[in-house]
């Protein structure tokens, strides 16, 4: 029940003296490719965000430095990702119209707040925070999140105005515009998707046939939507699409990322509040989950409660340079990896190259079609969601896919943070209810062991005299009234009976309401005669119950073994089951 | 997971049957015994709940006929209670005055919303919900009550107008009036205290002392309050306090209890839901509490499912007829165990009593005055705060210490509403919290045994090549990583490791993200040359694991017991540590 605060470490003075010549090579090579890869992605996240397409560059420049100078992973790739980019929006809309300076504002507010927290609680070592979202909820959660993103695109290829924050509203809201469908913008937009689907599923195997190697072949393919963005930016700047009303990122200004600085609006704040922390926990799991994988391949460690606070200076970098909330990307951070990068330098590399475009290119993405970026999005996207693991939740455990189709329809349906405050409370909730309904296990001893299994389940020996049983959960207030029950059952079913022995060896706690509860039991059962005997208590249980007079007032005794319970209560039931050694 | 509904069923058809001629006379010494009790006990309830006198009247008929006819408890009485009474004036003071007429639509209001979640629930059977409710939770909460009761009553014992829902608002509410305190009223007020004092602590002594038998001393000196009324309402009468300015009960307009239909407003109804849901669960706790304690004195069953219709039906009964939300009361339920009952004839008999009352004697109360009804609260609230438990719970257990006291706090200073909700969820959390870092042991072999120990803890056998780790909780989302790094932990510490086993003997359950863990620590332990076995595991828990292919790619075995793992990866160390029989 204590914990220690933490102070923020510097994992870049461990990795900065480790960088040799080589080492300088390899990051440099893949600080490159990711920026190469980044610019386009960072461009398509603001825009779903609901943010000017620079904001996504200017999120891709200082927040990866601060990532770099203190995050543990060493090759995380930081910026703006999809999921938090979509909650992003959602959170935003709330307040301000997509578009307006106030909604840039907004945005900008988020990322402080999401920064702050983060980095409180990392400093306060409160990363078990995170895991109060179980892995059924996340599966809901970034399935229905590629599902939104997807259907938030469609409005962008056909070139319509639309809105809504959950699948129906964007669905109708795009239909009710169906006679305003721009035909070059849908044409452009099927065209980017087919060839990315096209580069996604044929070009790896093609390249692999041209005697290329597989980690140069995966390179490449992963180049699709720059290649797209060449082309159909020329195109459009060629034909002058702009001119007959296609959507394109327009005039970006060139220039350093501006300082800014977030609203000081305590009301704002207050309202931001959940949404900010609800994209912390999402973004810090996505971000935490990838590192740790990357991590584990080559034997090195990423301590979470220092991505916390790295990931919260990342985010306070966003909130103070124009941008908005980032976090470490799946996507990214694997080119990283697969490119070679062995520490934060390529990242430092990555957001030089981010920072030389945003001074001097910005003008040649002028002519770049909006549903070029919208088509890279469903791609990238639909790889988040996942179909198979449905069916195998749902053959595992029935509550874990109840709260996997909870929060994936919930989310879909409502959105994304109602998506995700029902899945965790609903798994909170079957888990507690499941603990409250505990499995209670009559056993009987395995002939020939000291061993003790369920009578239903094994060929066991019992006597009428003594029933053991085996409580299969910790003892607590929401359970207590069950395991009184369970005992009131035995004790009617068995005249004979003299002895309860409680085996003890799952009981991982006993809290005052269940203590209360088994001096009720033993007081029940000493009036009818019977003693109440408990065996395998854990030193942790022992402890505890030593601070009560429970042990003294007990009307049975406690015992190391509940093989030697049943040898001092009943021998006659050891004897028969004695093994024939020697004899 | 499962449930099914449950039909009422009506025990007046079994008792009913019983009746002979001893039980009528018991009964119905009983029932006279108790309605004598409750008539002040229910005009100081109704006065509490900022209800008129006779509110408490009729909440004292027509729900004891309904428990009578549907409840399992043979001996509750019901009717309105201290505790409810208080949580009913702090819901409907958010809506209405106290004293006008739409105050006592919202009472009525309150009433049925509790009567119908309280059947809806034991129709569904959702009783278990109460078993949310921690022991310290309530604890807590009564005693804080009883607090918060015992203040309310100040301003009637000096006879001011004053409010508040909470301590700190109650005592200065009525120290802002010091200056109007009335004389002749604080002199009734605290010379009924002094005498109520009096009877409790010296009465039963002294009527002992004469002769009577224990029983009838303890009775006896439980009409205190009766003599009290008497008394002072006689001395009111005579001298005509009330034109002196003095408050009284007044005019009682006599008759039946009225027909009243509870407003059918669905906003009013909706913000009433979450009170009445909180009135509805204490009131069930209290209840069954107070009916399974007697009946387990006489070896009777109280069913909860059929206590939560019984009383639902009673506050249906009290929203119809002019009353508001009532529960089974402990000090009338004892009084009419002691007294003799033995069937709800009893209860029949009793509101038949208040009938009686309401019909011919309401003019007899008009001098009653309210400082007495006040003087008689405070002496029975004041039983409920219950000191000892603080330091006993302190003692036991720190996360239940900081749930009660929690409890205590933010009830005085919050009132009854979020006092109980903070009880409530922080308990809860408290418990997940708990849960979420589970106890870890490494176990070795207890030499002589088949008993593996806690090698902290005992003096076990080990051998470098085997780690054999206890997890002390079942595996869910929130505990998966700390086993994960538990685990990495080991495995790092001790070179020499070929194999590790999980005990899984306290493993009840292993959900979706706690499996996906395993998979991942079997795949890294394969990876650097280590097999992963575990032993012990639960029928439940195999069942579970068999629907995924989690065991198929298992590196190691599953073991049936902890010992022939053991015995099988290292024979060397059970060798060493065989006992030494006929060798």
């Amino acid at each position: 029940m204590s914990w220690k605060p933490t102070l923020p470490q510097w994992p870049i003075l461990q990795w900065g003296r480790e960088i040799d010549r080589q080492g300088l090579a390899d990051d440099a090579l893949a600080g490159v490719i990711v920026a190469v890869m980044i610019i386009p992605q960072s461009l398509a996240y603001a825009l779903l965000a609901g943010l000017p397409a620079q904001a996504g560059l200017y999120a891709s420049i200082v927040p990866l430095v601060l990532y770099a100078l203190l995050g543990s992973s060493r090759v995380l790739a930081v910026g703006p990702v999809a999921v938090v980019s979509l909650m992003t929006a959602a959170a935003v809309g709330e307040f301000a119209q997509a578009g307006t300076a106030h909604y840039a504002e907004v945005a900008l507010a988020l990322a402080l707040l999401s920064g702050l927290m983060l980095t409180v609680m990392g400093l306060l070592r409160l990363g078990f925070i995170a895991n109060f979202l179980s892995h059924p909820v996340i599966s809901g959660f970034i399935t229905a999140s590629g599902l939104l993103i997807a259907a938030s695109q469609i409005k962008t290829l056909v070139g319509v105005q639309a809105g809504g924050h959950n699948l129906p509203e964007m669905l109708t809201s795009v239909l009710a515009k169906w006679e305003q469908v721009h035909g070059l913008t849908l044409a452009v937009g099927l065209a980017t998707l087919a060839f990315l689907f096209a580069v996604r599923s044929r070009l790896k195997p093609l390249l692999r046939a041209w005697g290329l190697s597989p980690r140069a072949a995966d390179l490449l393919s992963k180049l699709g939507p720059v290649a797209a963005i060449v082309v159909t930016t020329s195109a459009a700047a060629v034909y002058d699409w702009h001119a007959q009303g296609m959507k394109t990122v327009g005039a970006i200004p060139p220039g350093l990322p501006p300082f800014t600085f977030p609203t000081w609006d305590l009301a704002l704040w207050g309202q931001l509040a959940m949404p900010a922390l609800l994209i912390s926990i999402v973004g810090f799991v996505e971000s935490v989950s990838v590192g740790q994988t990357l991590a584990a391949k080559r034997r090195e460690r990423v301590d979470p409660d220092q991505e916390l606070v790295a990931l919260g200076a990342a985010n306070l970098g966003a909130a103070f340079t124009g941008g908005f909330p980032v976090t470490g990307g799946f996507s990214r951070s694997v080119v990283n990896f697969d490119a070679g990068a062995r520490t934060q330098l390529a990242s430092l590399i990555t957001a030089a190259g981010i920072l030389l475009a945003t001074l001097l290119f910005t003008p040649a993405l002028f002519h770049l079609p909006q549903a070029t970026l919208a088509a890279t999005i469903v791609v990238a996207v639909l790889s988040l969601v996942d179909y198979k693991i449905l069916a195998r939740t749902w053959r595992y455990s029935r509550p874990d896919f109840m709260a996997l189709m909870a929060t994936l329809v919930m989310t879909l349906l409502q959105g994304v943070e109602t998506g995700l405050v029902v899945g965790v409370a609903l798994s909170l909730a079957l888990y507690l209810w499941r603990t409250s309904q505990p499995h209670i296990a009559e056993v009987g001893l395995v002939p020939g062991t000291e061993h003790f299994r369920n009578v239903q389940r094994h060929q066991v020996l019992t006597v009428p005299q003594l029933v053991s049983l085996r409580m299969d959960e910790s003892l607590y207030f929401a359970n207590a009234r069950a395991i009184e029950d369970r005992i009131n059952q035995a004790v009617a079913r068995q005249p004979a009976l003299r002895h309860v022995v409680l085996q003890c060896s799952a009981i991982n706690d006993i809290d005052a309401s269940a203590l209360e509860s088994l001096e009720a039991i033993d007081e029940r059962l000493r009036d009818a005669g019977l003693q109440l005997h408990l065996s395998e208590v854990k030193g942790p249980v022992m402890d505890r119950l030593q601070r009560s007079d429970f042990l003294e007032q007990l009307s049975g005794r406690v015992f190391l073994t509940h093989y030697q319970a049943v040898q001092a209560l009943t021998p006659e039931l050891t004897a028969a089951a004695a093994p024939h050694t020697g004899a």
